[in-house]
C-alpha cells in the first residue's frame, strides 16, 4: 500500500460511505461505490463520492459501510469476491461483527475493522460531507492475523480523510465505547425518563446540570437500540460497575457515612480531569463570565466582538436558559485568572455582566 | 408586609447573604447584616450589602444565610430574638433543617424557608453580586402554619432580587432537587470515576456526550458531601429508582430484549422534552451548524458577526474540542429549518462550514 492514493470500493453509499468517498476522491484516489439501491449509489456519484460502479480488478481496500447487522455477511462476500483486497468497515461495534465474520470461514488475514468516530443527525448520501472526519478519532481494529501492511492501508484512509487513527483490539474498542459512549447514553436516558415521570413542579427547579446530563437523552431510540444490542457484554459489564457504585452511595446515605460520599466525589474530580479536553490535552478549568443579552439577532455577536476587540480569546461559550424572559445568559470562558479583566472590559463596553 | 422596601436583617455575610443585601439595598430596603466574623460583615457593608449592625427594633424579615448544618440553631435564635419578624433561610435543603427547627419548640408560624437557586464557584462577600438572582428560581417553602402575609414577605424579597418565586412544601422541594440536582451530581461523579479508572487508551475514544455527562463531576467534593448528607432520604429514594432502571437495562441486554431498550430510550426522549428549555418553555431541537475556526482572539466573534449580519438569531453555541489541533469546532444552533440557509451564508463569507 505504498501509493498515497489507492483504489477503493465502498459498499453502502449512505452518509458515512459517501463522505469517505468524497474525501478520498478529493485526495486523488480511485473510488468506486455501490449500494443495494442503485439510485442511492447514483446520487452518491453525483455528489462527488466516486464512480457508481464495480472496479474491473481487485481494489486495494474494500470499505463495508452498511448497518451493523449486515456487516459480517457483506464483509464475507467482499473477502470472497476480491481475494487480494484489504477489507474494513465503519461499524460502531467491532467484536461481534468480527466474530460473526470469522465464523463464516473468511480469510481474516485481510480483515482490519474500522470505526470513524463521526456522524451527523441525518442519514443518506445527501448528508455526506468530505470534512466529516476532520480531527476525529478513527479506531482501527485489525484481526490477529492482519499484516502491518494491511493495517497501514486502513490507517492511510483514516489519515487521508483528515482523522487521527488509533489502533486497538476489537474487544478493547468495545469496552472503551461501552464506558465512554454507550453507558453515558443509558444514564442520560434513564435520568431523563425519571425526570419525565416526575411532576412538572419538580422539573421546574432544574438547572444547567440536569440539562447537561440529559442532552443526549434526545438521541434516536431506533439507532441506539441497535447500538446497545450490538455490544451487550461490555455495556452490561460497565453498567454492573456503575450499579455497584450507586448502591455504595445509597448505602452511605443510609449509614450517614460522609467519607464514602466524599471519596466518590473526589474520584469524580480525578476522572473528569482525565477526559481529553480542548486540543486533546488535559481538561482545563476556566474563569466563566456570565453576560445577560437580549434575545435578538446580533446580540451574541456583540459580546464576541467586544471580547475579541479587547484581546480576549474565548475558550468556551454556553447559553443558559432564562426563565420566562426574552433574554439569554451567555457564559463565556477565558483562561483562569482572566475573568476579572474580561468582566471589566465588557462592563466598560456597556454589557450586563454578572461576574 | 405591604411596604415594597421592608427592613431586613441578614445573618451570615457570605456570598448569598451579601448578594441579597446588595440587591435589597439597591431597591431601597433597610438592610442590616451581621456575621460571626465582624471583619466579614464590615467587608460586606463596604461592598454595599447593608449596615454591619443589628437593628434597634424587629426587622420585617430575618434571612438566615449560614451553612446548612447551622441553619436550625441560628433560625431558632432569630425567632426568639425578634418575636415579630418573619424568618427565612437560603439553604439548598429544606426538610431536615425545618424539622430540626421545629424540634427546638420555635414559633413555626413565622418560618418561611427559602432556596434561591443561584450560586457561584467562589465564596465570601467579595464574590457577591446584586444581579446573582436575576431570572433564577427562588423556592419558597413555608411551614404549615405560616400565614399568607408571612409567605408574601419572603416572596417579595425574591421578586425584589429579580428572581421568580416558586412555592412548594419543604419535602416536595427536597424530592425535586434530589432528582434534578443531587442525583445528577452522583451519576456524573460515579461515571467520571469509572472513566478515570479506565486505561488512557479507552478514554481517548471519548466524545462530546461523555464531556457533557461529566462536566459537573468537577464540582467541589466538600460542598457536595454536605449537600448529599443533608438530603439523604430523597436522594436514596431517587437513586433506588435509577438503580432499578439500570438493572432493567442490564437484564434486557442479557436477554437480548430490544423492546425494553427501546422503551427506555423513548422515555428518555419524552423526559428530555419535558425539561424547561430557553425562556422556560418546552425544549426545542435546533439545526446545528458546525464551523471550524482558528484558536485565536476574534475568531469566534467573526462567526457571530457574520451570522448576525446575515440576520440569523443564534439559539445556542458550543465549542467542540478538536484533537491535537490549534482550532475549534464551533456548533451554532438556529431554529429548525434555518440550518441550510445559515450554512450557505457562512460559506459565502469564507467560513469552513461542516454542515
Amino acid at each position: 500500500m505504498s501509493r498515497v492514493a489507492p483504489s477503493i470500493l465502498i459498499i453502502g453509499s449512505g452518509l458515512i460511505g459517501t463522505s469517505i468517498g468524497m474525501a478520498m476522491s478529493r485526495a486523488g484516489a480511485d473510488v468506486y461505490l455501490i449500494d443495494r439501491d442503485p439510485a442511492v449509489a447514483a446520487r452518491a456519484e453525483k455528489l462527488g463520492g466516486g464512480r457508481a460502479a464495480l472496479p474491473s480488478t481487485d481494489p486495494d481496500v474494500v470499505i463495508v459501510a452498511v448497518p451493523p447487522r449486515d456487516v459480517a455477511e457483506v464483509a464475507a462476500a467482499a473477502l470472497r469476491d476480491w481475494p487480494n483486497a484489504t477489507v474494513t468497515d465503519v461499524c460502531s461495534v467491532k467484536g461481534g461483527p468480527m466474530r460473526a465474520l470469522s465464523a463464516t470461514g473468511a480469510d481474516m488475514s485481510r480483515w482490519v475493522g474500522g470505526h470513524p468516530m463521526a456522524g451527523r443527525e441525518v442519514t443518506g448520501p445527501d448528508g455526506a460531507r468530505r470534512e466529516l472526519f476532520n480531527d476525529r478519532v478513527w479506531v482501527v481494529a485489525p484481526s490477529d492475523s492482519a499484516s502491518a501492511e494491511r493495517i497501514a492501508a486502513v490507517m492511510n484512509i483514516a489519515l487521508t480523510c483528515g482523522a487521527t487513527p488509533v489502533q486497538m483490539s476489537a474487544d478493547d474498542h468495545d469496552r472503551a465505547v461501552a464506558l465512554t459512549s454507550h453507558v453515558p447514553q443509558v444514564l442520560s436516558s434513564v435520568l431523563a425518563g425519571r425526570v419525565g415521570a416526575a411532576s412538572a413542579d419538580h422539573v421546574q427547579v432544574s438547572g444547567q446540570g440536569l440539562r447537561d446530563m440529559t442532552r443526549i437523552a434526545a438521541s434516536d431510540p431506533a439507532l441506539w437500540t441497535e447500538i446497545l444490542s450490538a455490544n451487550p457484554g461490555p455495556v452490561r459489564q460497565a453498567l454492573e460497575g456503575l450499579i455497584i457504585d450507586l448502591e455504595q452511595v445509597r448505602d452511605a446515605l443510609a449509614a450517614a457515612d460522609p467519607g464514602t460520599l466524599r471519596d466518590m466525589l473526589e474520584r469524580g474530580n480525578e476522572g473528569r480531569a482525565a477526559i481529553p479536553g480542548k486540543h486533546g490535552g488535559e481538561s482545563t478549568e476556566y474563569d466563566i463570565v456570565p453576560v445577560l443579552i437580549a434575545d435578538e439577532p446580533g446580540a451574541l455577536s456583540e459580546v464576541f466582538v467586544a471580547a475579541g476587540g479587547a484581546g480576549f480569546n474565548l475558550e468556551d461559550v454556553r447559553i443558559d436558559h432564562v426563565l420566562g424572559r426574552p433574554s439569554g445568559l451567555v457564559e463565556v470562558s477565558v483562561r483562569v485568572g482572566l475573568g476579572d479583566a474580561l468582566a471589566a472590559a465588557l462592563r466598560e463596553r456597556g454589557f450586563d455582566v454578572r461576574y
